[in-house]
């Protein structure tokens, strides 16, 4: 379906995947966060699958999955401006039979989707608490998506466990220097980690991504430590992220 | 120093550090998880640093920091025969001097050691909960030296908390199945998790082991995710491990 640009936006193609996505630089643009959770979610393939992308930005990773489910996806964005991004990204991609979005705050979405009735949660969440002293970027958009401003990590957990379904799973990419904080509310909220990935820009650096898988009702412990993705080879994308790229058959 | 051999013991050696470890595979072993933690502490090096090997079993992990520090270590191990295997290690490699060990349950080390009196602790402690269907080894030995039977992860840490100065350092091997656990009840006896580094048996495998370092009353957050360390390159130790065990200039 053709849709209607504005202001600087563009699209952007997933090639892998042949996903079309509205991106703006001056309110969002999805990165590879949002590669890499869409592929880490283990979502279920049924069409009577109910997914939530919850924190949704432009509908990136909730539009990464289209290919790997059949279920419906509903994503929550705050920022009406985003929202609407979504929504086009969606009717280009001829998804609106399954996809809905709603523009409101995530406190509220419990009003929109009933409590228990969520098989997977996808969520690439602010990552930088809203301290007093810390620096934040001075347009408005991109602020809120970086800085827990309207939304905060425990409030996320909170809503995705009353969300869930029992043993439904939510998956989350986040910043690891916040892993213990992550792990100790993940658990607080019902909600046990079960596989962990990390990834590092360069083979030999430190971790700058994490990402999470946890399940409502799991049991304790029994977490699984991933292999970790490395992301550059040298200057360039390392084949694994290529692959998440491009796909097997090309570059 | 020449010392007397009980039993089935042995003399092994870390080469790259000239230490010699009295072994017995029918009451404990040293293995590759006591040279990681003693490779990954990072003890302070002053004559007066004050150093606690907690859970210390034939006493592998102080050993080995003997080239790493100048301080003081005791260590402290409930099972009488694992404790005098440690006091005979440390008489032949000359460190009575600077080396202690208490053959004391954890619980009653505080009576030997002051609070908030040690610099740093290292633990290699029991991996495994004590759970009623629990598999244990029949060799009792090796069961107190695996499961939680004598003490817990929670006891190690409420002591390790009290012993260590404010901004004292803590330093264990575990396993990542239980990462969750770990990061909560660090967190909540007043020890911040600042890094975390996992070993993986080959590239491309899930971790089987996990390094971390708390610091006591430290700030929340900031946690650093050190690159992987990878065990085995084929059928033979890694160049990484290699050097661990032999250093540069062997092998």
């Amino acid at each position: 379906m053709q849709v209607e640009l504005k202001g600087d936006e563009r699209v952007d193609q997933l090639y892998r995947d042949d996903i079309q996505i509205i991106q703006s630089p001056s309110v969002f643009s999805f990165s590879l966060d949002a590669v890499l959770l869409a592929n880490f979610a283990d979502v279920k393939k049924s069409s009577k699958t109910k997914i939530v992308d919850l924190c949704s930005g432009n509908g990136a990773v909730g539009l990464f999955l289209a290919k790997k489910t059949a279920g419906h996806v509903t994503m929550i964005e705050i920022q009406s401006r985003l929202a609407d991004m979504a929504e086009r990204s969606i009717a280009m991609n001829d998804l609106t039979e399954r996809y809905d979005v709603y523009n409101i705050p995530l406190k509220d979405s419990l009003t929109e989707i009933n409590a228990d009735s969520v098989d997977n949660i996808v969520c690439n969440p602010p990552y930088f608490e809203d301290l007093p002293n810390s620096k934040k970027n001075p347009n408005e958009h991109l602020a809120l998506a970086r800085h827990e401003i309207t939304t905060s990590l425990e409030e996320i957990l909170q809503i995705s466990q009353k969300m869930l379904k029992m043993n439904g799973k939510f998956f989350m990419v986040h910043r690891p220097d916040r892993l213990p904080e992550i792990l100790t509310k993940l658990t607080k909220n019902r909600l046990a980690p079960k596989r962990i990935q990390f990834a590092h820009s360069h083979d030999g650096d430190e971790a700058n991504m994490v990402l999470i898988e946890a399940i409502k009702d799991g049991k304790p412990n029994g977490t699984r430590i991933l292999p970790p993705i490395i992301i550059y080879d040298g200057l360039e994308y390392s084949k694994t992220i290529k692959e998440l790229l491009y796909g097997n058959s090309t570059n």
